[in-house]
């Protein structure tokens, strides 16, 4: 996480805390945290989560923005060295879903499990594919990946019955996740975005391909994802994002007015980078993410859904078109019969014991250089 | 709701105000409120939710059970009637998970959405299949149901394109809800649901199916349900539930060890019953119910998902063999084919605006009679 990432033109909020002191919300500047309860003495930000304040809404966000700008370019306030610092679970996470938005993703997932059929289904290119996972294990970068337990079919035909014990095809998924700051009980159109979400944080889908490949027939994942997923602790609010704003690829297929997003530039150009052990082994691009936040969110909320804030939807992992832009181990290693060689001349499918991964992502600022997203890392623990 | 079913054994909690008052936590007793707030004086039962006490856990629960039923022989406190009560939802919705546990429902399912092939997925004996709702549409009793909008695929076929309207196949789910009252991180053996699991309600998972099969491939429902899920207000101890208590049905399958419930008895001897504009149509048993709340709760920890205080896990749709204990329209008029026709000669497949569908429910009490649920119910409007 180096300095020049978190210029003023970026300015992610988190919760953190030091020896002895509560947690409390700080802005990432340099190599170091503003404490935002001391310098503004708002209550709203010595709660321990940025809940309240998502629930403010742009107005509040951007004043509070436009402050902090004129603080950090004056130097007015002293800055917590962000070594000395603990980071915490940013928002209390309300209801968590995670979509399917990469096409390249779907594609080489479809051609790994249902091999045989076409690796995209008839509705994917018609609707952004989602799905609920469990909020409640959801937890902050860092957080120890303890290996999970479960049901794994070892043999296959008719007669194949499962065993139990520890995953063996233990998985990441590289994503982009959202957060909601403004509830809503009516549907949100696609242009409406930014009225809701706050902002943005790396997410790792932890998965158990062994347990998933089990049991997803016919109501989709479960025990494969709900161990854990892994967040980044700052937020970069879209307001940092303008200058990351591009097109989404050209879509084949045209979609219905509800996500009609012609014109509205809700692709995001950022770079993802994968590391295995300090190793780069991908760099995923978003900016080829054939659904967008937008779509994703008007999708979500079509039905009559409500909004509430702490919401946070995830994009499903990040994939680009060449090997080294896949953005989880199945595709890296193409369900296990690719291994990919690390420096250490060591190989890996999935994840061992001891294995550390972490996601960055940067993104262009509106300074002219980049901005930075932080990290999501976790290290694998043994099975209990 | 019959006074006789709300007896001394039965003393099922929910969260209640009238004109003017807070909400605050009672206990039905006959006709009747119990004003625990004002009975105990206790703080923990003055915040409009019970969540507080659930988190307390069961020597908590039954030393408040056994001076409830000291009160109530005793008549030591004056009832609010319960027609002047306003009834709110009983705790907050941490993460909704729905199981699929009737052998017979998933049957029906299966024999619909993919004829042609066996109607149980090869996993379903083996593991209780679930999959995470959306908690933050999970309502009280007596919410509007509002017609949700989504996509439909109306042909069929390559060529197929969905277009986007209100559902034309507006369903029920008649289901049996368990409420998480004591967190855990670790799992939960399979007989020790009691330590964990506070109570009962009863669930109406409404359901768009036009909407859900066009979306649930790979990834489960998603917008087919999320618009609503409506939950009695009254919570049923499991202390109230000794006498329900029955052996599951025979498996053919054996079960892996974490899943074994020999002996146990966590088959509920339930008699829901599903009212469509006050007429009675069908009388779903949860004593057949393949997979028990225990056996899920296990299944739902395995993987060393945690658990919070308001953690609600649903049963799946109740369906029995015959055709008039089947707990959903879908499978009542087996997916629209077969109209069932009510006493004023009107037929129906699935909700017509206007409808109001009631589920209730009994279960022998620990004095020789019975103790009744209360009702989930809810009125179709029409799409917005």
């Amino acid at each position: 996480m180096t300095a020049e990432l978190f210029g003023v033109d970026n300015l992610p909020y988190g919760v953190f805390s030091t020896p002895g002191t509560e947690p409390r919300t700080g802005v990432a500047v340099g190599d170091g945290v503003l404490d935002l309860a001391a310098a503004t003495g708002d209550p709203v930000h010595a709660t321990g989560s940025l809940d309240a304040f998502l629930a403010q809404g742009p107005r509040a966000w951007d004043a509070v923005r436009a402050q902090l700008v004129r603080w950090v370019t004056a130097g007015a306030h002293p800055l917590v060295p962000r070594s000395d610092v603990t980071m915490h679970l940013p928002f209390t996470v309300a209801d968590y879903v995670d979509f399917y938005s990469s096409r390249h993703h779907a594609e080489n997932i479809g051609r790994m499990f249902r091999p045989g059929t076409p690796p995209l289904t008839p509705n994917w290119a018609h609707l952004p594919i989602g799905y609920h996972g469990r909020a409640g294990t959801v937890a902050v970068s860092g957080t120890a990946v303890v290996r999970p337990n479960g049901q794994r079919l070892d043999g296959s035909g008719p007669g194949a019955a499962p065993t139990f014990g520890p995953s063996r095809r233990l998985d990441i998924e590289a994503e982009v996740g959202f957060v909601v700051g403004v509830p809503s009980d009516r549907p949100v159109a696609v242009d409406a975005v930014a009225d809701h979400v706050f902002g943005v944080c790396l997410v790792n889908d932890w998965s158990a391909r062994d347990l998933q490949a089990w049991e997803y027939v016919p109501l989709g994942p479960f025990l494969g994802k709900s161990f854990l997923t892994s967040v980044s602790p700052w937020v970069v609010p879209l307001a940092a994002l303008e200058a990351a704003r591009v097109d989404p690829p050209a879509r084949e297929t045209a979609v219905l007015p509800y996500l009609d997003d012609a014109g509205l530039r809700w692709g995001l150009d950022l770079q993802l980078e994968v590391h295995l052990n300090g190793e780069r082994v991908s760099s995923p691009p978003f900016a080829q993410m054939h659904w967008t936040p937008a779509q994703q969110l008007a999708h979500l909320t079509v039905n009559g859904a409500t909004l509430r804030t702490g919401d946070l939807f995830a994009s499903g992992t990040v994939s680009g078109p060449a090997r080294d832009e896949r953005g989880s181990l199945i595709e890296l290693s193409w369900g296990g019969a690719e291994p990919i060689t690390l420096a250490d001349g060591s190989t890996r499918t999935f994840l061992e014991d001891g294995d550390t991964v972490t996601i960055t992502a940067t993104a262009p600022g509106t300074a002219g250089g980049r901005i930075g997203f932080g990290e999501v890392t976790g290290t694998v623990l043994p099975a209990r």
